[in-house]
């Protein structure tokens, strides 16, 4: 602890004039200008060439800050890189991570309906697209970004290089040694993360990791999250004949691979929500009472939500939002069988195919996981396998389901009396409002963080939560790219815990 | 019955020489010179553009046969026009007419494996295309053309036409005034149908339609089906919120319109595949017993079927395919939420969507049918609509599905007893062996046949079963193709039934 007290006294020795509010009023323009070009490069990260690109950008707008810029390849040198930068702080103890990602979820460009994925765009209002404006006056708080990771997580990239610039422009400096880290796969589930980081874990030793990702709370403010949820994505996918069939000539007597997979997806839940499979809670880990109680003050927004989201009802038999993240869950990401809609035709389809993501929680391992979902598609009749079947198999089995897994990660929560947490929550409670949250919905590699580096973590979501994130028009509102800006530049000045003074 | 002694007279006076297999042999390579270019036009009768340029090259094809071809147009011209053409026969009492479709079943062309749909191609076998030989004799019959239509229902038309080729070549007539109507939109479900045939309904004077569309019987030989299913398609889509969430933050707290889908879609049927919507067979007319015996003559290809479509169980607790088509059904055609595989993102969708089609038997009428679906949905805690629901909608139910239906058609049955089915049936066995269904699984517009000019009708299913019909990689076998020119050329000179000799 006597670290961090030393680290206290150097931000309070930084220069008193800083005042990344106004450095960043007054450069939004200069901003807006660095951060579109970066989101026209297209970022999902199973296309390589296009991430390399996209490393290359990052390096280069890195370079101009001074943050000696570097690429942490992986072994064979094919994995998305991870973007190393560092301001080394002479005289600071402790050294922090500041994180975010480059790489961003696939697109299916049909869907955009204001600009195609990777055609930011600025818009002044809805349906308004306007050319950026030259002067930072002009550009006002409730303009958005529109393109795919203007949000998830180019924001966080672009942020945390905007806030360096702030401090540098009055003079200042981080309160402690300063490294960056910006991953390229996060999105595919983080699958090289941990080689990388024990590839090269001489460069990344510090005190700990702020991850800046993710929504700011429904409310409005930031939200600090000492944890998030693990995460898997499970594909299942049922078969009928071999050929697409005449539904006329062979319904109902050929099986329905879509009514099989609807009878079968049906199964795994209630009409509450909650999932139906067996031991799907039983890992679950309960909350402290200290971790209770900061839920419990958490502003609910499920009202607000339920009328924005046009939600007749909710699942969970009516519990609240914040409690309800905190549990394990099971989504059905997306549905198909044959077409519907102007392609649809009167056949049985071959197959039906259902994307499930699971949401783990401290006490879930995410392979113990998965096999309950497939004891539980076992107990409903299926032979279940890792592949496609064989002929043979589909004329022996009645009913057969494919189901194949990415590794995914276990769920991670950095205690709310940490030392990392409480600096951070001091430094925020400085900069302003902001939500303190035990454990975040949505998931990072925190785990594989702390399993390879030992070093906690704590995220920072700082984005309107109606971004659209994972969806098709992703965007970002100006308001929260600012602020987001000037709390980061709040974080790199991060006080110890008043506690401990 | 005395105008069919008349008409069996005409018939034995024909030239005796009359060799339409000798004649479909010798010119395999010319029907396929004329049929290729036909099925490279681009036939989904949504595309009216498209629809027109398939009617202009079939009116020049039966302009070069003398058959006075001419369009029968909507009162609006802008409907799909009939195609009418015919072959007058000096002292025939009796007019048959001859009927085909030439519009296909809309295409998804990125699933086509061997050649885009409107690009046809002789296979000689599987994965090995060929430019089609100049010599007739090197076209043998296990080759395949794959395409749009090719079987479904251009066959039709190409045979039909072939078949009037080969009685001319030997010198012969049919043995009844011949009409010939093209359909341009029967794979929409016939919309203007009915208005075509009022509108035209003295040219269409008849004394029975013969329809060439659909594959022979699975065991092999033609099948001359004496009626046909009805349907009507049905489109559901239920709403979880208004744009798509992070399946972390919101899950599952959000509702999840694909599990809401699958729930209502489990609902409908039951484990053996018995729809269980309340009054879903209350309507359906009882089988005769003279075609319960039919019926049970037909050989069964379950066995044969279940083996080559690689299918562990069926449908309707074992009863074989031949009765359980003579039942009404509810088929799901095809499913779509969000995306999977590649493009699935941690995503709540926001709409689920399936299409549905409802196979109508004897007593069913399609609005009633679609309304005990309805009714099921309500039951299940639904508001249906007919349109998407308002955002003031979506708040104040909990659970809402947009129900939209075609039009649709009811089933059509011509008795065993019904002269033109005896006629028809021993012109078939003359040409060899043939199967009589009392009734097909796939769905016609007979009904409005009937109900427009009081005409009966039959059907000729000629091409081979597994045709892929309205899916990707339709085909027809060369073989079916020749045998059924030669089919369609014993059907014109259909003889008298022998019982009223």
């Amino acid at each position: 602890m006597m670290r961090w007290l030393v680290l206290a006294l150097l931000a309070l020795a930084a220069p008193a004039t800083a005042s990344p509010r106004d450095w960043v009023n007054a450069h939004r323009a200069d901003i807006l200008r660095e951060y579109l070009p970066l989101l026209a490069i297209p970022n999902v990260a199973s296309n390589r060439a296009d991430i390399r690109r996209n490393a290359e950008q990052i390096v280069a707008m890195m370079a101009r800050r001074g943050l000696a810029p570097q690429l942490l390849e992986s072994a064979d040198g094919q994995a998305p890189p991870l973007i190393y930068g560092e301001w080394p702080v002479p005289g600071a103890t402790r050294t922090l991570i500041l994180y975010a990602h480059y790489d961003g979820q696939p697109v299916t460009p049909a869907d955009w309906t204001v600009t195609p994925p990777f055609v930011p765009r600025l818009f002044a209002a809805p349906g308004r697209p306007i050319d950026p404006p030259a002067d930072a006056a002009a550009i006002s708080d409730e303009m958005r970004i529109f393109a795919r990771s203007a949000s998830d997580d180019k924001a966080g990239v672009m942020a945390i290089l905007a806030a360096v610039d702030a401090l540098r422009a009055e003079g200042a400096h981080p309160a402690f040694n300063l490294k960056i880290v910006f991953e390229g796969e996060e999105e595919q589930g983080s699958p090289h993360l941990a080689p990388l980081l024990r590839r090269h874990r001489d460069l990344l030793r510090s005190d700990g990791w702020i991850i800046i990702d993710g929504p700011a709370h429904q409310s409005g403010p930031p939200q600090l999250a000492l944890g998030v949820r693990g995460d898997v994505n499970v594909e299942l996918t049922v078969y009928g004949p071999v050929r697409p069939l005449h539904s006329g000539h062979y319904g109902n007597w050929a099986p329905n691979p879509a009514m099989m997979l609807a009878r079968l997806l049906a199964s795994m839940k209630d009409e509450t929500g909650r999932v139906t499979i067996a031991g799907f809670y039983d890992d679950v880990v309960p909350l402290t009472v200290a971790e209770r109680r900061a839920i419990a003050a958490i502003p609910r927004p499920d009202e607000m939500l339920r009328r924005e989201l046009g939600l007749g009802w909710t699942e969970g038999g009516g519990a609240p939002l914040n409690e309800l993240i905190m549990q394990p869950s099971l989504n059905i990401n997306g549905l198909r069988s044959a077409d519907v809609g102007e392609r649809s035709r009167n056949v049985i389809p071959t197959i039906a195919t259902a994307a499930l993501d699971l949401r783990l929680v401290l006490g879930n391992d995410p392979e113990r996981q998965v096999q309950r979902v497939v004891q539980h598609i076992r107990r409903q009749g299926y032979e279940v396998l890792d592949r496609a079947p064989t002929m043979d198999e589909r004329r022996r089995f009645a009913r057969i389901a494919t189901v194949t897994h990415a590794p995914g990660y276990p769920a991670e929560r950095t205690p709310l009396d940490h030392p990392l947490a409480q600096a951070m929550a001091a430094a925020l409670r400085r900069n302003g409002p902001f939500v303190l949250m035990p454990g975040l919905g949505g998931s990072l590699p925190l785990h594989v963080i702390h399993a390879e580096l030992g070093a906690p973590s704590v995220s920072l979501g700082l984005w309107n939560y109606d971004n659209n994130q994972h969806a098709e028009d992703e965007n970002v509102r100006i308001g929260n790219l600012m602020d987001g800006i000037v709390a980061i530049a709040a974080v790199l000045q991060a006080d110890q815990p008043p506690d401990r003074r």
